[in-house]
């Protein structure tokens, strides 16, 4: 027998696509999936892509999580925390939500509302130290989708001084499942096939996560909803301070990443191209006219921004290789 | 009898949509539509939508254009300025190609690449003093769909001090017809569907036409190539100076503009909602946090990015209402 | 002033065209749009591709619709009837949904239960003898989309005795906006989109509407939800009896009409082609080896299959010619 | 150093799958994959989805091939046969193209063109007797992607006796893979987004194929462009026989087997739960008023209908698990 894992929220994008990832982990062995309205459905009549998994979703609750060893919270924001105060000490815990991500208590209330739970180690094992403090921690944060493709943009370019932290101006588009799975009108096939439009903007719950990510002083952060199930593109744009050439900074940082690949100059993100994978592809270039760099990121939301980053860290945690059940490769076309 | 009207590069999109709207259009009588390869062919197997128009297309000519009152240029980049000096001085001509947008004869090398052929008159009618200039001209470039979408947005901003005019951010993403009709792999549906890419990125060849329409002094400008066929929505930043609210400034100058909406408070623009119409739906705020103006402008990249556009000066070339068989609503869902 | 016209129902995808077709038609002038949760909304507010239409929805009820000359009532199915039956014997009705479309009282109790209102004429007008029917009513009810689709492909051949009237199969795909605008999970644009799913297979409520409207005697039918917003593709195939040939019949029969047309021998029907029009494309073909006629069959399901098909027959019961208002040509790419 | 493997073809969609199965095959280690025009070309720059991968291209030939101990062929129908021809007989060879798969050479002719190169043993696992006879051999044609589909649903009743073999009636619709990675303007994202399309109705290639794998006697296929990238929904009618219940048929044939899944009662197949997975999905029904049987079937084209179905074919005929490498779970949404 394995690491005996649990997933709570399994009816939602992300806790599906856990589902997914957890049946081809050669090392976790799913105990248990949860969910509240869907409590006691097959979990073929939830997520039909998991047809032949044997499994019926249970009552999400510290009864039915805390026999794992390792628990993924993957339940709307503000859930989380009560949850997993209830679960044993020894049960290591990702949480995919954001009740826990951020340092500072008052930028929590002012985007998420509500009382600040409290900030876990930080779950984007690409940042700087992340690695070693996610493997000796029991409770991670994963990050955000938006914050996870642009973070492994912009934080390397500010540790290493090659932009200003400052005015950075970031537009990021997301496919429809990071909006989530409740139903609402403006979410439907039929609103947001062939449309583009923007939403939050300047308001984005996302943007004090990047800045705590990134180190970025100013951020002006215009997310849109982009026709497409998955995938995120981000275009980040700051300042060259000319310290350092900002292509070379990212290929040197990511130069033993397994997921985080510096495409060959010319070559531009496709978030297709990361379809279902955990990579993330990156390109950067210095718009001399416009006194600009602009880095391109394109991630999965529901693998790099989600779930696969999510068992990501648990592999950590595990002291398993990072890439244990993961894809470096996409699903394309 | 009407105004006599031909349409020279029928084949492609924009062609295309030229001529949906000129069957609809009660003053201008369609006499001629011309191609290249695809002369002598039903206009239904060229455009299956226009099952119904009975016209065969002929060989892009001076021998096929010129008996016409009005003929617009729906060619590729660098071929109308030959084409169009062999027409007659009293046939008025609307060119939707890029040829004689630019008045800087450096820029349009750059860009373009080979001899600037002039500019004309600018065809964007809610530029200030546009409309004049348009009515008096017997030769119009009308704008660029990147162009169009940006200008609307950017140019009373810059106009009215409100904001900067350096330092402007850009990032603006395109349905595939605005990538043309040539067959080739990178648009195929396989690969777009699903798919957010940038391209041209800090080299697009709008970005000299913007400056020029607008004002900017300097612009980054990030082209995303999004899975949709039709449609732009362009995320304009830039510095607020204090002097007038945005969203003011632009509501004030288009209060009587037929096409140019700005959107209420708290409603953001919609592609899918321009999608067959030559309106533009604008919506802007000032993020306070990051010091930055967030103006962004949906339009379709074939009406009011091309094909209306044109019309649309034409109509105003002829003293026609400037809407005369144009749409102010799109076709949604 | 012109012919005043109400639509009860405007919040829906059907009402939202009617109301883009209406504020184009030369005749029809709004004076009334009404909703029920969101009545007191602003149009552009819950279509937002009507931005710049001064209009305010209100209650549906005999209140609001009883001043029109013309109603137009675009329901959910067994909600029209109650309502009609207090609207003025003077005024004019369309009724977009079921209630009065079956003859059959059985058949309607079977597919929608409760208890069926009686038949209103059919508002088919290429069918025989239609047009004069619907003419001649102050009551009409418009046909379902898929019967709209089917029927325009299959009355002809079996009015004809062309093919047998019996072993029909029918597979037909519609966009999204064919299942309405209630906010359900299962239409979710993360859901729809990259998906094709069968549903109600042998039980659509469509079933006994085409039969009444072909002839039909025995039909298998399979709706099929296809991942675009608009747009029906019906496959219609029967066993010729080789007493005429398909295709001359159907060449024949809409030799003068102005929404429906056959493709030349080769092509065959793109829904996308009718996008936004009130147009028809068909094909057909004998398959020898098989033993079966194959007739293909495009739609615009809001269009031909809905808000277009209605205004269609109201433009004959006010005497007007059949095409005011409407469009031949779609709206492609 | 484990089973040494080539892909002849690499560059298009079906050998792009290959290269991502094969990429995480815990037995099979790929050793060359070829191309001809894109010959010399790192992988990533063809397939962006592999970015990551460590692979360049090399030219189509036996010298490039003979030295693996397994070798795919995923070229253009006609082009494998006289490559095979030159592979060492001991060199194991699954061919994905057309050209082994009919043992009638009149019917290859007729729907293919040229001279038949002879039958291969037929790669569907799943067809009665065929896991023996794959493993036995070192010749093996994989399915088409419509035939594979359509003969899982439509074989084994026909072979219990559960439906008649006459007047068989299929539509499918297939996303634009299946119709290859050629730049034709038809297969645009411009085209396809929000179309649906029927073509070669009546004269589709696998036509003789499916009635080779399920001994019917008579089809009607009629195929359709579906606005997606993969997948293929198929739906297939026949008469009863009353001998058998056509689910339980189904059922009791595909109880043991890893890919094909009957859903439960009441559920329908979804294409985009196969997305990425070598599953099929399918349901039946008995249509009692008109007389026919439903099976509808929802594969991915690439997956089951390509790449998938050829590496389980290998598996076997390596003597490993048929699952070994190969995703039963779709990457949805």
């Amino acid at each position: 027998m394995g690491i005996r894992v649990a997933v709570a929220g399994a009816s939602g994008y992300a806790g599906g696509e856990l589902l997914r990832i957890l049946a081809g982990h050669p090392e976790f062995d799913l105990v248990a999936a949860t969910a509240h309205t869907q409590a006691g459905a097959r979990i073929s009549a939830v997520h039909p892509q998991l047809a032949g998994l044997d499994l019926t979703l249970v009552e999400t609750g510290p009864a039915t999580l805390a026999d794992a060893d390792l628990v993924f919270l993957a339940l709307p924001h503000g859930q989380s925390a009560a949850l997993a105060a209830q679960l044993p000490d020894g049960v290591r815990v990702v949480d995919l939500g954001a009740d826990h991500r951020l340092a500072d208590a008052d930028a929590w209330t002012r985007y998420y509302g509500g009382t600040h739970a409290g900030a876990w180690t930080y779950g984007l094992p690409e940042l700087p130290g992340a690695r070693a403090a996610i493997a000796g921690s029991t409770r991670v944060a994963a990050t955000g989708c938006y914050a996870a493709a642009i973070s492994l943009a912009l934080a390397p370019l500010i540790a290493a001084g090659a932009v200003e932290p400052t005015d950075v101006v970031v537009v990021a588009a997301s496919g429809t499942s990071g909006a989530g799975r409740a139903a609402k009108v403006n979410l439907l096939g039929s609103e947001v096939m062939g449309d583009l439009t923007p939403y939050k903007v300047g308001a984005h719950q996302h943007v004090p996560e990047i800045k705590q990510a990134t180190g970025a002083a100013s951020l002006s952060f215009t997310p849109v909803l982009a026709p497409m199930p998955r995938g995120i593109l981000a275009t980040v744009t700051a300042r060259p301070t000319g310290a350092a050439d900002p292509r070379d900074v990212l290929t040197a940082t990511y130069a033993d990443a397994s997921f985080v690949h510096v495409l060959p100059e010319g070559a531009w993100p496709h978030t297709a191209a990361t379809l279902g994978s955990n990579s993330c592809h990156l390109q950067a270039t210095v718009d001399v006219d416009s006194g600009r760099v602009i880095v391109t990121s394109a991630i999965d939301n529901l693998g790099k921004g989600a779930a696969g980053q999510a068992v990501q860290c648990a592999n950590l945690m595990f002291d398993l290789p990072e890439t244990t059940g993961l894809s470096v490769f996409g699903v394309a076309p």
